[in-house]
């Protein structure tokens, strides 16, 4: 057969050969045994129904802990939501009262609430809304497998290499992959932001999403070679592909396996300038692969995994433990902890937010936290009681102007007041800074820079303000650029405006892991990069190669242009 | 009775004496007649049920003529809307259908589609889609009233001078008020984005809306003072209470009438120095209210009411005549059109847009018709064809980079050398500029000021952005200001990078219109300000009490100020 090249979206790098297997989950649209029962039969009914349901909260269960161990905490999260759907008193009771009212079979009226579900999810405009939709069929997939007595296919159990092939896959499927078998993935639908992406990137297994109609040309044992990188999916290479594609991968191995000398130095120039690399971590589990892939501090601790993964606020204490542990397992490497970032488009279930049209341009982080002022100050104290184990600093997200920063920084210092009445040990010393994510923090850098101890760029959010794009929307994300001259000019603004005041600037956002960027930061002053940990010996890596002085005069350069692209190409990008 | 003042959300300046009027419309929860119809009667019941749908939509049309003639286009659309709706596919074919399948009675068969699309709307999470749950109970009522034969109240029949009070106004009530009779209105839901919101201030109604459970303290003949501008109702009045408030009402009648020597005057400092004042247009009947105004020219000229108000694409011709028509009425006076602002929260129904989860930094303006080139280049035909008669130009929305400026220039050169290959004639002088209202077009003012003929500063998009606050939010609008120093920066930074290049500044936003921040914009030397027609008089009759000189001193201490707070404090705001 022909050699035939697919082309779909690449989500996580990497190439891959292999065999393809054909992956059929149980579908909800399967027709039940029977559709109705004997009324007879309702109390039976129930309690069979019953069974499915918390055998499937206890496989969920089960699922959650794995993820959690496997996945981090972030990941585990996603199934939680599963979880908390069957809890839900819209959900499951509606089911029952299919089965007691009407004399449903279990399985008919799992089907029909799920597909209602479904449907309703589908049609709502958000993408996030959106994706909960495969959620509910797979709470439907698994309470149905459990009404049937039917194992279902079990993707844990795959135990030979193989390309997986999919019309898409479910967050519970995706999280059993092991990588060892699967060495690829390839979905008919699904894009960058599905969770399918987000869970095979942290897998660490390559693959190509939204593929379409293509898909049908697949079968079981057809040999391919993927390519997440490219998004690329070759059907029956012909022996020169392979060959090519052979070279590909050696080189990429040949090229991580060098940088591995660069991961535990310091990130310095040829002429000796050295930058502190850190890490950005959602959970204290993070903080320990930081380390191993050589942070030198953690830039940014995400505090809201904390409370994503709850039912109710956790508690001080719960908190004091988290941030604590963060703490020591730093051992003395400064740790910047960002309070609270909550609301627009991340909810959480306790605490009840208004729907809003331009969630990101709305009620969340520090808007939030001052509107309602015991979020922030149980987190602080928990954050100053921590900061007694090692070196934390705490910066506010989304500020936006002065006064937001002086009302969270009266509360702190309320907090501090109160403990050391207490007589609780904390860091006197410990730095309280701000995110600059909104552009008008830059623009009044100098104001800030007066009352803050550091800033720290949040470059994800600055462009997406500064250019008025949202980067999760497929149609504008082709206007997104950090290497816009507008966004250099701010970064300028800010490191120039915080050196003056005799502060220092870090950098927390997706510019910083970019190995592209790095003359320009360096140029720029930049004192912290702080990335994901596997970014950190591509940047380092470098960084090596830079000369400091150099980087100066282009950085001055990059601000005369008038162009993204003009800027790229100065740092030698395309 | 004791004087009792009540809170509620002040969507319409002014202050008027009255008795209340409680309106209660037919309600579309009402019990209908009958539930089920014999199955031989299906014929005649699918009829009656036409007919109604027939009347209905005839009323509509009779009401959107007499909202286009008294209100403007843009008020019309709202009504539009409702008509757009009776005509869905999945809506009056669901409502037949229940009558011919299920043998509902016509009334049960509205009542149950109506509740069912009216709950789908509610539950939607954006602000304009939840509006639409309004349109749909009026549409309901209407055709409900068609099937009964009454008439319900008709507001446009009340003969006597009365505060309006009712739970809520939907769209269509609101329209048929009288003002000579309709003296304010008091709802008990609603806010300042609410269509009644919007429609009360273009029919000069004080209103006073979302006034709660506080509404039930309200009877028929109950003696109130509506206090639009400050959001308050004093029922029972005092007579001191009503002596204050007789006051204020003179005081503004009398302000109000000693503005309008001002009106037809140039805009002129005491020390000579002259501002171009513009008024921002929608529709070319609005072009004449501008030039009574004292309008010397419009400063924007939004041509998506053309588009809006329309089922299918306008014709370039179509186009063409209401271009020439605003360049005629305005004779020779300067006109700026913004090319096609459209997509993100303003849809139309013929372009099949994308849902966006944040369409204020999504896929709209430019972005749109760059992406689909057609819509732009007839409408540059239009618009040049149009220039022959009178003083056009023409500048682009939601430009951030400068290729898309680029690349619409391109299009434009394009067209224009069709036009002089047909021999059609046109201004060749026409100049071409850029709406700045993105944050990097103004932080590279410099780069584009080499290569515009002009800029407009839009400041409610780009106060939006720079401080990340959607204004429609009411949980975070507080924090729009249009004086946060970082706005008065960047609105300095473009005023600065057009003189420089030789070229000029307008602003087309909210805050040209405001007499606080005249001497701010006087003294930042903004060359044009464009504004809603009735702010004019207000504007010029400030300018005329400014030394300009001073004013650009009191720019300098603007630009040092580290709040919005102490920005306003300057200007002598509050």
């Amino acid at each position: 057969m022909a050699e035939q090249s697919l082309k779909g979206i690449g989500v996580s790098d990497g190439i891959r050969f292999g065999s393809v297997l054909l992956y059929q989950p149980n579908s909800a649209s399967q027709t039940p045994v029977r559709e109705t029962i004997d009324p007879s039969e309702t109390d039976a009914e129930l309690s069979r129904l019953q069974k499915a349901k918390d055998a499937s909260y206890q496989e969920l269960e089960d699922l959650v802990a794995h993820t959690r161990q496997t996945l981090g905490e972030d990941k585990a999260v996603i199934l939680q939501g599963q979880q908390s759907f069957l809890a839900d008193p819209s959900f499951y009771p509606e089911i029952e009262r299919l089965v007691s009212s009407q004399h449903k079979s279990a399985e008919l009226a799992v089907k029909q609430i799920v597909d209602q579900f479904v449907m309703i999810f589908e049609s709502m405009p958000q993408e996030y809304m959106r994706e909960r939709a495969s959620d509910l069929k797979d709470i439907g997939n698994r309470m149905l497998a459990h009404l049937s007595g039917a194992q279902g296919v079990r993707l844990s159990e795959i135990r030979e290499e193989i390309i997986l092939v999919a019309d898409d896959l479910t967050p519970s499927d995706t999280v059993q992959l092991n990588r060892q078998y699967v060495r690829g993935i390839l979905t008919r639908i699904g894009g960058k932001t599905s969770h399918t992406a987000i869970l095979a990137r942290s897998l660490g297994i390559p693959a190509v999403l939204g593929i379409g109609d293509a898909l049908d040309l697949l079968h079981d044992g057809d040999e391919v070679i993927l390519d997440g990188t490219a998004g690329l999916v070759i059907l029956n290479p012909e022996e020169s592909t392979r060959q090519t594609y052979e070279q590909k991968q050696r080189e990429e191995a040949d090229y991580l396996k060098s940088l591995e000398e660069f991961q535990n130095q310091p990130a310095k120039t040829s002429d000796g300038k050295t930058f502190e690399i850190a890490a950005n971590i959602g959970t204290p589990a993070e903080a320990t692969a930081a380390v191993e892939g050589g942070a030198e501090g953690v830039g940014l601790y995400r505090t809201e995994f904390l409370f994503m993964n709850a039912t109710s606020m956790p508690t001080e204490d719960e908190q004091f433990e988290a941030y604590k542990s963060v703490a020591e397992t730093m051992a003395g490497r400064p740790v910047v902890i960002r309070t609270l970032d909550i609301g627009g488009d991340k909810e959480l279930p306790y605490l009840s937010l208004p729907h809003e049209m331009n969630p990101f341009l709305g009620y969340r982080a520090i808007r939030l936290c001052l509107d309602r002022p015991e979020l922030l100050s149980t987190q602080l104290r928990a954050i100053l009681r921590a900061s007694h184990y090692g070196k934390l600093k705490v910066m506010f997200p989304m500020i936006s102007n002065l006064s937001e920063f002086r009302q969270a920084k009266a509360i702190f210092r309320e907090v501090a007041e109160q403990l050391r009445k207490e007589g609780v040990p904390f860091d006197e010393a410990m730095e309280v800074g701000i995110m600059v994510e909104i552009p008008s923090a830059a623009l009044l850098a100098d104001q800030f820079a007066r009352e803050v101890d550091f800033f720290s760029i949040g470059t994800n959010d600055l462009v997406q303000y500064t250019l008025a794009v949202d980067r999760m929307n497929e149609k504008v994300a082709p206007l997104y650029d950090y290497f816009h001259p507008a966004v250099v000019h701010l970064i300028h603004r800010v490191i120039d405006a915080s050196h003056r005041a005799g502060k220092w600037t870090g950098m927390c956002g997706g510019m910083a892991g970019d190995p592209l960027a790095a003359p320009l930061l360096a140029g720029l002053g930049l004192d912290e990069w702080s990335m994901d940990a596997n970014s950190i010996k591509k940047v380092k890596h470098k960084i090596s190669t830079l000369h400091h002085e150099e980087c100066k005069q282009l950085a001055e350069q990059a601000l005369q242009l008038g162009t993204a692209e003009e800027v790229r190409a100065l740092l030698g990008g395309k």
